[in-house]
């Protein structure tokens, strides 16, 4: 599907200029200029050559065939020219122009127009408005950016052309190689989930990192995400995070930012790692791209310096790594051949004057003791430290290692060869520990990721049809709010354990209701029309004898008649009084971008005042559920505290299971608040005590 | 104080060696080769010269008079040449020798030899076991240092030695200069206390940067950093802040690591901004150095590119900065100014083909708008991008300005000179967004300290005598712990209110208490050896009749000498029963770097589950009372959630000042816990519930 960019025979720019200082000139300069091995044609209506080629009027006139096609001309031009495109046979198409979306509703017309020609023909576009798009491999450098980067193995695509820039600039100063470079602009047709599955089975491409601003296709970014990360890492950069940032995306591009919650949710549950600025995404992608992926967390540490040493080590505990305890064997090696004054514990001091047999003895030995996962080299510019051969050295440890080693040379002039070296040996260099010890845990964080058995969803038997009916019932009277025998009808029907319950219509009617479900009980204003019933006084609690019940149900109808008159007023629900147990809360709603996102917390103030919350892209699996409850701060609560007995966390996650596959089997569900589920012991389950349930209007 | 070392006239170098690859040629070699200006001695007795100067046998040898010495000779012959120097008239003295308390107590034993003899001739000494110092006004380097760093105002002094030489490497490619740079080794006689007090009046440095892994003598710290922060910025990384990390601190220099909590809480409450990397240390020191401290959390972003705008936005409001609205008058001029397609809203987004003069009429229009506090340009390295002309828009607006103004010039190899420009201009910058982010963020953080009033620390009324006379009798019985009688006579005479409560012999006794008290109380057992009560049943509450409280004696009674038959029992304490009110902790325990270290929490799960604690160095003033309250992440429930009324939080500070004059007057309670203290709403007051209080052995 992405053939014609990934390998273009010949390439055509619309809008190819021989003035300096134009678009359309630097995009042919650099197809040029960087050795794009096929046929090149210049369109431009206006002259006979451009840089040497003949130039055609059109791309009709070229002779032969096109495959690709950059545009560079002003957007009212763009649509036409696209037609000929496609009544020449071009696959793909790149559309530099800006003037479409980005501008308001005459640029997204335009857009639309676009997206139909292309269809029409089966065109694929990137853009519009975007830099291009560069390949080393082909090579191709199809965008006007003022670099060529260089091969390696990373894959970028951006949704933002200028950011395209200063990565560019920093890329090669630091070393770092791109296979595969995509400014994604619009995103009118191809967008970031069409190249994560294309770049998942790119040889070339060992990692895929990304900036994004907003995501197309929520869920079917999730589904392909889930597959690719289980192939190769993926890295990436959310941006929009907060509400301040979320006004100026959506001024920025026209795309509907989701709420971060629902991305980091998404991210977490498909393995994808996200980065918090441009520096971590390379400082993670270049671990990746050049180190193999570590098979535990316990790091070895090798330094010439104990402050660093013992920053590093700081940094590894905050991000949940930790030191590895080396073996005697290995201990016993380094006794023997560093200095009596040396440290053989890890951290690894090989002292200030070690010169690089020492590092490459000290380096070897950590890397070859089965205790330990990874190796961080750390360097600083002693006065006898040698440098490059140092650098050398741990090159050629990491040559022979399958562990992962990186590099902390801690410094830029004299300590600058050392670092190229490391570089051009596949060695990643962060210039302080801290650094390092990030890049670290987000391979660890992958591996396990790696090495998680697939969260299979559970299908559980339901009555949908019984849902089907209650949701018509409501629609046809005009509603979209639920009354709480509705909801416990949905409930219900989809397994969920509740306390007994009963309606009564009349005050007789609820004294017997409470006699069968038995003393104490609890009464409510049954009415589709008043949502908040304590607000009102429609709660009764604690009733005890068949007297308090005819109490409760004559000052409930009376308070429900007096404070709501217009409310449709059902009669009283009469429910089993339920003692003890934790108080949890499990929801959902509707995120624009990924769909049904369920919460999890612990009930009362852990919410309210605490906002200890996590949550999930449903549908889920029972790890998930389980994880869910794990994450929460208050988790120790649920687990008990001072000899409490363990809550019933399988139950919860039972029932975060069902609702997790009521509200994706009706996606008319837009709101849905199970507060409080009580939660009993282990072994004694869980009940829904209040639902809350809103319906798409 | 540090005159020797500031302003030296000759200076001494023993040991100086005209062997490359020595110490003691590379020290000479670099005194020389950086322009000290006064008279260089090189003390060698086996050479009659050394690179080219007149070498002596001893310091005594010398004719003219000599203020300063470097000795790089063996360890064990230190001793005899610094006396050499004392005897010479020698004020200041820099030991680069290692050899000493580093390699335990061999060295150790020297090392106090050596600060005898200093004291003796009243020198003063930097080091052992360091790199030296590099002083670039004078100028002077007096290290074994590959690099003399440019001049600039900030002043460094690390406790590694290593880590100077990757600073000093990573400085001048990133434009930072320095001002003083002492590598404090040992610390046997000058240490962090002593520069930071010599810097405070120094007219050269405006910042104050430091790389510690312990502090000497806590205390003092606070007492010198709280009035030094008010001159000028403090910033320091303290390192072994991890269980793990404080181990490789003790294998490394001996430095006893305070807990970091500890550390924590001193750094806030002087105003010593913690930096938590090389890399964040002098993104914030830059900042400090070359900007002034902004008026306002307000900040603009001027951007050429919307990606890293949103970038900057969203870690601006992560630091806890916001974006400030422009004003109407602002909007206007860059409406009429800029293109329309350009967002005159805050991040101003001056497209991506914005030449230097749309910058700089954006930046100025930025920096003169009263809503705004900072600026923060960014730039990415787009097709017309005038990088260096840009650069030198933002300094010239920068110099007109009062406000600061942080570059973030996106790249390196093309913006490079950019960032040059911008550097020697004065107006630092960060590759990244988040990084300018987190600089201006400490600044402001900064700016809210120095507007901070001097929080007085009150002083109560206490009967010190009553408490004297209470430790003399716990002690002279051969106790370090308290029974709740003697705790609450202490509590007592420091005026921190607790319920009634009085001590019972005999069952009748407790009658005739409760009757006093009035019902319901609660009984427990009172006797100095058992320190848990509900552990043995030793406490019952709510009893409401005085057959209740005979039976509760008796119970007591006869658990008491059931489980712990050899604790000396003395009865039963008879107290009021406290109903209602909100569970706190306060507590205290001796850190033994900076004494004691005041907690504070919410009670119960708060505390134990949730571990929602902080900490503040006693004594403190109210407002360390009232933020200690509001820095608990439970602290919406001391305001209180759902209409309740807030607890009475000016009663819990008043305890908290209490308890911190308590455990200033008597250093001997290492430990003391009131757990709970039952606060009541607003105006209602707070009873000490229970207290647990150690005295050292």
């Amino acid at each position: 599907m992405l053939e014609p960019f990934v390998s273009p025979k010949a390439i055509a720019i619309i809008g190819a200029s021989s003035t300096p200082g134009k678009l359309g000139y630097a995009i042919l300069q650099n197809v040029l200029q960087y050795g794009f091995p096929g046929a090149v044609y210049p369109i431009n209506p206006k002259r006979s050559e451009v840089l040497g080629l003949k130039a055609y009027p059109s791309v009709l006139d070229v002779p032969g065939p096109v495959d690709l096609a950059v545009i560079v001309i002003p957007s009212q031009f763009v649509a036409k020219v696209l037609d000929e495109c496609g009544r020449k046979g071009i696959r793909g198409v790149i559309i530099i122009s800006a003037g479409f979306r980005e501008i308001g509703s005459e640029g997204l017309q335009r857009e639309r127009e676009l997206i139909r020609i292309a269809q029409q023909y089966g065109m694929r576009i990137i853009g519009p408005n975007c830099l291009g798009i560069i390949d080393t491999l082909v090579p191709l450098n199809a965008s006007f950016a003022a670099t060529m980067p260089d091969q390696g193995s990373i894959a970028f695509m951006s949704q933002s052309g200028a950011l395209c820039t200063s990565i560019l600039d920093m890329a090669k100063p630091q070393g770092i190689g791109f296979s595969r470079f995509v400014s994604l602009g619009n995103k009118a047709d191809l967008n970031e989930i069409d190249f994560l599955e294309a770049w998942a089975d790119d040889p070339h491409s060992s990692v895929i990192t990304a900036y994004l601003e907003g995501i197309t296709d929520g869920p079917r970014f999730m589904e392909v995400a889930r597959r690719v990360t289980k192939k190769k890492p993926v890295i990436t950069i959310k941006s929009g995070t907060t509400s301040a940032g979320s006004r100026a995306v959506s001024s920025h591009t026209g795309t509907l930012a989701g709420s971060d919650r629902a991305y980091e949710a998404a991210f977490k549950q498909t393995g994808v790692i996200r980065a918090r600025s441009v520096q971590e995404l390379f400082d993670f992608a270049s671990a990746f791209a050049r180190q193999p992926i570590p098979e535990s967390d316990r790091v070895a540490v090798v330094t010439n310096a104990g402050g660093p040493g013992i920053m590093c080590t700081d940094a590894l505990e905050q991000m949940g790594l930790c030191l590895a305890s080396l073996t005697e064997a290995t201990r016993q090696k380094l006794s023997e051949h560093l200095p009596a004054a040396a440290s053989v514990l890890n951290p690894i001091d090989v002292l200030g004057d070690a010169l690089a047999d020492r590092y490459e003895l000290a380096v070897e030995a950590a890397a070859n003791d089965p205790n330990v996962g990874a190796v961080i080299v750390i360097l600083t510019p002693q006065f006898m430290t040698e440098i490059e051969k140092t650098a050398e050295a741990v090159v050629r440890v990491s040559q022979r290692s399958d562990k992962p080693i990186l590099g902390c040379f801690m410094g830029e002039a004299n300590v600058g060869p050392g670092i190229e070296i490391l570089n051009k040996g596949g060695v990643p260099n962060y210039q302080v520990p801290e650094r390092a010890a990030a890049a670290l845990a987000a391979m660890w964080s992958y591996r396990q990721w790696l090495e998680q058995p697939e969260d299979e969803v559970p299908r559980f038997e339901a009555d949908r049809e019984s849902v089907r009916r209650i949701f018509e019932k409501v629609r046809s009277s005009g509603r979209v709010t639920m009354s709480e025998t509705e909801a416990r009808g949905i409930l219900q029907a989809y397994g969920i354990p509740m306390p007994r319950s009963e309606l009564a219509r009349s005050a007789e009617e609820a004294v017997e209701a409470a006699e069968r479900i038995g003393y104490p009980v609890v009464m409510k204003i049954a009415s589709p029309d008043i949502l908040h019933k304590t607000d009102i006084g429609g709660v009764k609690l604690n009733l005890l004898s068949a007297s308090d019940v005819r109490d409760a149900f004559d000052l409930i109808m009376y308070r429900a008649t007096r404070y709501m008159p217009n409310a449709e007023i059902w009669g009283c629900l009469v429910q089993q009084q339920v003692a003890g147990g934790r108080e949890v809360i499990l929801g959902m709603s509707r995120d624009p971008q990924f769909g049904p996102l369920l919460l999890f917390g612990l009930g009362g103030v852990y919410v309210e005042a605490l906002k200890d919350v996590t949550f999930r892209v449903a549908p889920i699996g029972r790890r998930a559920a389980l994880e869910m409850m794990q994450e929460i701060r208050a988790y120790t609560l649920l687990r008990g505290v001072r000899g409490e007995k363990p809550a019933d966390l399988e139950a919860v996650a039972d029932i975060m299971l069902r609702l997790s596959q009521l509200v994706s089997d009706f996606p008319e569900i837009v709101e849905l608040d199970v507060n409080p589920l009580k939660v009993f012991d282990q072994g004694r389950g869980a009940l829904a005590l209040d639902i809350r349930l809103v319906l798409a209007a």
